[in-house]
């Protein structure tokens, strides 16, 4: 039930930065639902498609269906409100980053998977909507540019977790350290201004 | 009998959206030839593969690569021409879309999907190939930004045929009231200009 | 053994493709590695996804997620040197695609698809992980766009190899002559400047 609530929260969080982001690029209200759908529910079905686990339990449970729609038409009409918001979005969204990585990556795990891909399949499930909602809205994905610690805490987490799983040990036991290592360190990033490293410049 | 010619002719319409785009986007053949193809399939196959039936059936049938390649040539050497007869393309495209929707709606259905799901994936069929279109041609979706009256109506016929058959009624029953109300309010929204909501502006 | 060096290099080759592309993006680690990852594994993921053979095997041998990572890194760090071998890597590229185009339609055969949709999966392995790199850059995908013969050899390479499975002869026999169409119709293609046809201009 608690778990139930906090994945909820999680995907209400992601579905409201869709939503703002099609927003900004001045989308439709279609364009607004569609992207806040997808930013909250995305990771999980590209998951989901890549260990044979169709069709997605969010997609059949309307529960998960409806948070989205509801993030969805919140910003459509309240957006200068939540954007005022915004850093206790930014925080809100470490803390679903911190859970979708761990659950990602178990349920990969629990799939049979080796806690290598289930560390990156813990990873896709927090980067994989936000990777559709900006190729949809037609800009490069943040994820990928921005060098911020997004990514890199999602996929430390994930492995902690997925090796965690492989060792045996209880899932509680593992899942808490995890998610609190992404959350922690991508709230410690957020307020030191750490960042991930781009490439060199070519000399000319 | 009926149904398969009416099918192929939905995705040749949508396989000649597709293949114009990519030739007002200065596409090569190959670029024509996948646009036309991705545009007049590709929502079914995504549905397919969220609900777990692959291969998609529209792949392992060569008629329904045919059609979609056939559109693609003429359109290739024809675009002039097809060009000018844009209305009969739009006119064309709607009764493409009911058909769609509820297609997509009653199989989502039969594969055990409620009709929340049922007439999301109905929608998803409707407009899943004009999305992956406009991501590979490298501009926004027509469908999330227009402000056009597109996937409302395609929703809501899919929530119909997906209610009708959690209702038990017959398939024709379902489908054809639920097809021409897909159609008939797509067309009616474009001869009178009916528009969907669009993000208030920010006061700055 | 000597098949799966074959296909690591192929990898390697097409994720250095892709890790060079997210550096002259200028994205981030991140968007480096993401890219270098989908563009030398996502044509198999795609095709695997669509023919229902998950989770895909690249993604469960650690030795296929460590070589596209490792050629990341690379580019990463001694881009400048990479690029000033490009000749080399359009060498390399040439030959992954006649592998990969050939090892895919194969594998779809293999999965009961008939020579058609097989042809088109062979070109899908080949292209597909191009198509996700420069829609994730934020560029239309240079092989719908550049009028360079690559598909198209693709495509008749994969027809070869799904027409030869179909008619029962053995895979060395087919497999061989199928590639080597595919890698030396590129080839040629690239030494003597043969390109694929364009749409033609409208007159104004």
């Amino acid at each position: 039930m608690l778990l139930l609530v906090l994945d909820l929260l999680g995907i209400a969080v992601f579905a409201v930065s869709g939503a703002l982001v099609a927003v900004r690029q001045r989308l439709d209200i279609i364009g607004v639902l569609v992207l806040a759908t997808v930013t909250g529910l995305g990771g999980g079905w590209i998951r989901d498609v890549l260990i044979g686990d169709t069709p997605p339990a969010s997609l059949e449970d309307w529960r998960y269906l409806l948070v989205p729609v509801a993030a969805g038409l919140l910003a459509f009409w309240f957006h200068p409100a939540i954007e005022r918001m915004d850093r206790l979005v930014i925080v809100f969204d470490a803390f679903g980053l911190g859970l979708f990585g761990v659950a990602g990556a178990l349920k990969a795990a629990e799939h049979g998977l080796g806690p290598i891909p289930a560390a990156i399949l813990g990873m896709v499930t927090c980067i994989g909507g936000g990777l559709l909602r900006d190729v949809l809205a037609g800009q490069v994905p943040v994820v990928l540019s921005s060098g911020e610690l997004y990514a890199i805490p999602a996929l430390a987490g994930s492995a902690v977790a997925a090796i965690g799983f492989e060792l045996g040990a209880p899932t509680a036991a593992v899942a808490l350290p995890a998610a609190a290592l992404i959350t922690g360190w991508r709230l410690l990033a957020i307020s030191r201004g750490w960042r991930a490293p781009v490439p060199g410049v070519r000399r000319t």
